[in-house]
């Protein structure tokens, strides 16, 4: 068996499955955003780690080092939000090649920085070595819940709405705006720009989290869109061995987004479906809330909150059109590591 | 000017007065073995990370996969250690190229397996991509401290004793023979083993560390040596703005280095001195302590604890031979992660 077979989460399934030491007060290990601890007395923390490496992750000639630096400190802090919980201490390994200036590093800096100030990040430590020949960049978070409020993927149970924040597929387009040769698509400046600083700029979404904590709603799961929605989705859905029915008209699509895809013929709708790299979070709430508490209070938060479908007892996603027509999804769509998009 | 010129801690120290966020919550930030963070109502917890990269760190000829995860887990322990810290909780990031099997992350989690259970850590999570050409392996730990007892690398005074655990330069030599080829030294089987697993199997010294907090020994200074005894040393010293004696006989040197150098003309003080990746402790006491408390409960531990100098006023570190003379160890020795070896 090779590694393209087994795919990403086979081989993650297959160390979690082989681990020799548990720890009491692991709560929730390998498998979510983060995992769940509990070392302090009162509230649980909440450790996570992402890499990004060039030509995987980002291309030198796509990113500015500022935007790099922003990003690698926004998709962990994106991972500690769908967990409902607030980022605190980062620390940070960078891989460099002898061929990167100081001046890189600076700016790289730079992008980081703004991130750790507006999320209110400190960054502690970390590791700086050589690399022989690509950037390697990785960041460990450690962030606190509220109390022991804490969100999941497991949870969701049928009937439960389904949310998510912001609009979908911005950055999955972004992204091949960057890398197709500049004539190839037509669209003004402005419309390229907005789309394409979705991909650069990732906002990650700790506000609704946090208000989110503090509400009464009952977040019955949540997690972050980093691998395109169906498949994150996908995520919620086996945890509970459930299904979903999204609805085709709910899913919300930036005017950006749409403008662009009718000028050049692009699938808006596939972008925010499987598109990858949204950073928004989605989430289920258990419907008597929703009923009981208005559904107004959640979806008036900034950036919008859309409620976009349901979970259903029958497994598998289901789309439903304007029309009513209900349409299965084959199979999760997104991005494995070790195959390319799927 | 290049990264060279900057060096690894240039580099360090440089985005450490840039930092734009800083927390009250971090004791300790960058430029120590860990950060020391107060989230704990009680106790103090400490964060460290490592990137070990192929070509740079290890080589996949000299290092077997189950060696290379035990190291990854080992020489972050080490880090908590050095800050008398117990580890707790690790993410790990793997950046694999295509051509890495199956069997060989099979061995090397059986590795990293093996160190999490002998040292009781949990591993919660991580992120596995994938890397275009060479294998990228980073861990993050987090550890929690006694009380709010921490050992940094600031603290040391004038007078007080240095101790180090076990023996010095096995590594460096191990290192050595690995990569030469098999018949350039003489040596038999055995020692040539003795000295290669101390650089292929490091043990981290949790135990000794977690002894002196329990201790009524008051631990001025501690680091663990990964980059060579003067360079680390040369850390305590430039936090206090001190120097230090060194006393030669006494430097702890294992029977298989002193064998080994004789029989193939090697310089094993160098070695011991300079060496690097011995992942025993260096730590400083107050000579009060030493003189009352008995400094035989220090020197009976397993393994061993030798004191080799004292702290001085004076700065730079000389080293005192058999017969009294003082000769000044121009610089610190050690590796320079841009330059190389120093």
């Amino acid at each position: 068996m090779d590694l393209s077979q087994l795919g990403e989460f086979g081989l993650i399934s297959r160390f979690q499955s082989r681990l020799k030491y548990r720890s009491p007060q692991v709560i929730q290990g390998i498998g979510d955003d983060c995992a769940v601890l509990s070392l302090n007395n009162g509230n649980y923390q909440v450790l996570t780690t992402d890499a990004l490496v060039e030509t995987v992750h980002f291309n030198l000639k796509t990113h500015t080092p500022e935007q790099l630096g922003w990003k690698t400190m926004a998709v962990n802090i994106s991972d500690i939000a769908a967990m409902g919980g607030q980022p605190k201490f980062a620390v940070l390994s960078l891989g460099i090649p002898s061929s990167v200036p100081v001046n890189f590093l600076d700016r790289f800096y730079k992008g980081l920085n703004q991130a750790s100030q507006k999320y209110k990040v400190a960054l502690v430590g970390g590791d700086t070595v050589a690399s022989p020949k690509h950037l390697f960049i990785n960041l460990a978070l450690l962030g606190e819940t509220l109390k022991k409020k804490v969100f999941t993927r497991s949870g969701a149970r049928p009937g439960d709405k389904i949310f998510v924040t912001g609009t979908l597929g911005d950055s999955a387009l972004g992204l091949k705006i960057l890398e197709s040769p500049r004539k190839k698509w037509k669209g003004s400046e402005a419309l390229r720009k907005k789309l394409v600083q979705r991909h650069l700029k990732p906002e990650p979404r700790v506000e609704v989290a946090a208000w989110l904590a503090k509400s009464k709603f009952r977040v019955t799961s949540m997690i972050d869109i980093s691998d395109g929605l169906t498949q994150d989705l996908g995520h919620i859905l086996k945890a509970g061995k459930l299904g979903a029915e999204l609805w085709e008209p709910d899913i919300p699509i930036s005017k950006p987004l749409i403008k662009y895809s009718i000028i050049n013929g692009l699938p808006a709708l596939e972008l925010a479906l499987s598109g990858g790299e949204d950073y928004e979070l989605l989430f289920t709430l258990a419907p008597d809330d929703v009923t009981n508490l208005g559904i107004e209070s959640i979806t008036k938060a900034d950036p919008p909150v859309t409620q976009i479908g349901v979970i259903t007892a029958k497994k598998g996603i289901r789309l439903i059109s304007k029309t009513g027509r209900s349409k299965a999804l084959q199979r999760p769509m997104g991005f494995n590591h070790f195959k390319g998009k799927t």
